[in-house]
């Protein structure tokens, strides 16, 4: 590939020498040859091109560049867009399986599309069905009766519960896992848990959870299309109906997503959220790292929630909350400014108070 | 079944045609026949009720149920428990493998117990002991020396290490691990972290951790009758006893439990809690979602935590408690509306302060 | 092995009887005979030393032994370090395969050194290369062109996917990812999470998300010498270079490392600890259990990070950190001492407002 191939894959311009046969694609530091690409879209990019060895780039932002520098570039208005344009022209796509592996498992009963690739030690079950194109590595469960669509890839280790059903072009990472049983108990009369919830203002609970009796979990876990699942990241099955997780969402890794969850299309769900069991989010909503959300509430469309906050009530589309617990976010910005100066205040309040305790003396003495 | 069937499970009455043959238990909005028994034991399905098709149901309340809209239903006083006996009776139970599956490998020293289920790609080691009418699904490794009760169901992916020992009727869901080594490590001399625990007021630490060592760990696991453990949980063996789970605990998914940590039982642990090392859990607690537990602290029975608490001290058996760092509810409670209107605190100051002054250089004046 | 033996290993004085032959080595309320070793080298343990059958034992304070109440013991200094060569000396390592079973695949163009060991259904793709000595459980993963290093143990259902570089003596646990694709995303134009950032001040968000291309993650995942890598614990691979993990770094169960991050040497990284991506971690960094990082941000050597703690920005080297969001350790302890005593402040302006009217009226009357 040359440099203005590249170019034409991310819709820019070339500066210098488009027709430099391009090695590799690198950080600039870690360039070897003077014909490896240094991606330098970002300014910690940028900086470390000044050391590297490399003539030629990607750029978001050439005003700072030393004349001669590069002996030829491509110019990008949006450098993070411009990584996937890049990373997709550069994939190193994965040693899929050629054909069925002779030490794969499949049932007489599943039903595999065309092309379909399964790894070493791959376990297909009784009547599961397996769209056309996907690829199975090595060590993966389909469990009974569950569907993937075509043009799936579904790394090592990933565990695909009985009855799941999955669309097409999903990706799963690692050890993930859909359809373990939603985590559904209940005592047969109200739980410690209960009344902590109906008691706000107590601060002990007297009912003891001597009794705990399992809600199975006959509904199932489904996965729209595009959706990419991370690793070791657990979607539960739901109690009659199903965990839906919408066309075109991401997950992140060690996420959960509980019992009876509906997740809307086109979010993201960063690493180590949890969203508790029967919660609905809507589409476009954005979960940043180790969020919480409550069970049983429901999040509009288009929310971002930033990272570490804790959700406990329902959140209308559009908003940006943050927090422990969760509030809009120019208020929990507001409230950590105003727990810094707290210090201040209390002073403060001690002073007028003596100031407060003259007058008073004085007005008593006049 | 029959709608009366159902009612005689749940302990509860018929209204209406009890004879009615169920074709399915769903959620009132998935209904495709008349003959689907819609759950509508909560608000929310006792809504979905009103656009489906389905003519016989499972209410908690039939106060605004119009005239005619059914022609059976069973009157339930506890919806959430009867919960448990419908999806018990109308359970869909895993596909067990047939026997032993040809590809597993199972040592010979291995000793299983009647009616021994073991899937594909199953690993059992030397010595191991499998219980009478215990499930492996596929995929799953039973470590050296490991012992399991009768009558267990592991999932695909479960990770059972050497000398782990189960009680009867666990069930293990994908990819959990029980027994990897505890996460242990000593510097020779003070380490950053105690500096930094010893003490509070500084902000700094001098020390530096160049030498690392390992504590092995030579205890295991030990896990009571009638656990549940959730899909990539982690438990850690202990030093040199063992970690301990209480029979009748469940425990959700991706929660992590360090080594020589005792929970009690009945406790209830939800998704991606943690509970560092050698913590002692009293019976019937409840932990919240992504609720942290400190190491080396003792948490009562009865105890609720709630959901994203950050638990550093001993809590008293019965309390419940909330917030990080974790507090009697009510003070956390307290404090959050504090926070609230933290803002009105320091505006209204600031007035006392003119209105001080004001009098102040009046009185000067004076 | 005899009780002199252990002084010895331990590099401390037997007071006693150092002939004594030492059966096995117990949590002293554990010992079930004379000549179990009973360790007792903190208060917990040496209370439990009280009623235990054990004559022989490891102290770290003889101070308040009864006389004649041990036939022997080892008096060491410090307990927890003790524990490492006690463990160490008794160790049970782990029952390793013996040679390469016949049930595992390992693809002709692979490299294996010298006594490799691999267990059943363990998987080792094209030209994977495993260094000497180096031990896979059952059902392991590693991916083509992966390259571990000497005496590494690989523990069951470890994931190492392809590219990825370890070096010697690592330990990854059950069910470890390395190598997952990193979670980068991007929207053609500024995307809702990045709107949010700009706009701290307002509280929603007008773009969306509607369109969501993928960044493949061409780079891997380089990990250091003597690296222990946790249960369920996912380190994702680069998006052009590699997510790095220095020599020496311990990482515990269930923690998240994110694409491009880069953690020093001898680093300790506690239970469900998540690390977004880009970020830059020094060495001997201690991170608490479920702390969270966020994403391009640089944390200094030796930082201590408290336990559920949220960090936002960079820490300078050496600081003691705690907190969501993460203060330097004594503003936050301060922030929380104030948080409990805010009704106070509130009860008091309440007062000094009412006493400032009287005032008031009190001047305007005169």
């Amino acid at each position: 590939m040359k440099l203005h191939d590249v170019a034409k894959i991310l819709d820019a311009d070339v500066v210098g020498d488009g027709a430099i046969e391009i090695a590799r694609v690198v950080h600039p530091s870690e360039a070897t040859s003077p014909s490896d690409l240094a991606l330098a879209m970002n300014k910690e990019m940028l900086a470390a091109l000044e050391g590297s060895v490399s003539r030629i780039a990607v750029l978001g932002d050439d005003t700072a560049l030393p004349e001669g520098r590069l002996d030829g570039y491509v110019l990008v208005t949006r450098g993070r867009y411009a990584m996937a344009g890049l990373t997709k022209a550069f994939d190193k796509p994965v040693h899929a399986p050629s054909g069925i592996h002779p030490s794969a498992v499949v049932e007489e009963t599943a039903n595999l599309g065309n092309d379909v690739c399964i790894g070493p030690f791959t376990y297909v079950g009784h009547a599961a069905v397996i769209g056309a194109g996907t690829v199975l590595m090595s060590n993966v469960t389909v469990g009974a009766e569950a569907v993937l669509g075509d043009q799936c890839l579904i790394h090592a280790g990933a565990r695909i519960g009985e009855r799941v059903r999955i669309g097409d072009r999903a990706i799963l990472h690692h050890n993930a896992s859909l359809g373990a049983d939603g985590f559904s108990f209940v005592t047969p009369t109200q739980s410690s848990a209960e009344q902590a919830k109906e008691s706000p203002s107590t601060d002990t609970v007297d009912v003891r959870n001597t009794t705990i009796v399992r809600i199975n979990s006959i509904g199932t876990v489904e996965i729209g299309d595009d959706v990419e699942i991370g690793a070791c990241t657990s979607i539960d099955r739901g109690t009659i109906s199903a965990t839906r997780i919408g066309s075109g969402t991401k997950i992140d890794d060690l996420v959960m997503i509980g019992h009876n969850v509906v997740v809307g299309e086109n979010c993201m769900i960063c690493g180590q959220v949890g969203v508790a069991g029967s919660t609905v989010i809507g589409d476009r909503v954005v979960l940043a790292g180790q969020a919480g959300i409550a069970d049983h509430i429901t999040i509009g469309s288009d929310v971002v929630v930033g990272a570490g906050s804790g959700v406990g009530a329902n959140i209308k589309s559009g908003m940006v909350v943050l927090g422990y617990p969760a509030l809009p976010k120019s208020k929990t910005t507001e409230i950590v400014l105003n727990m810094m100066r707290l210090n201040r205040l209390f002073e403060e309040q001690s002073s007028l108070k003596k100031r407060l305790t003259a007058i008073e003396s004085g007005n008593e003495k006049g």
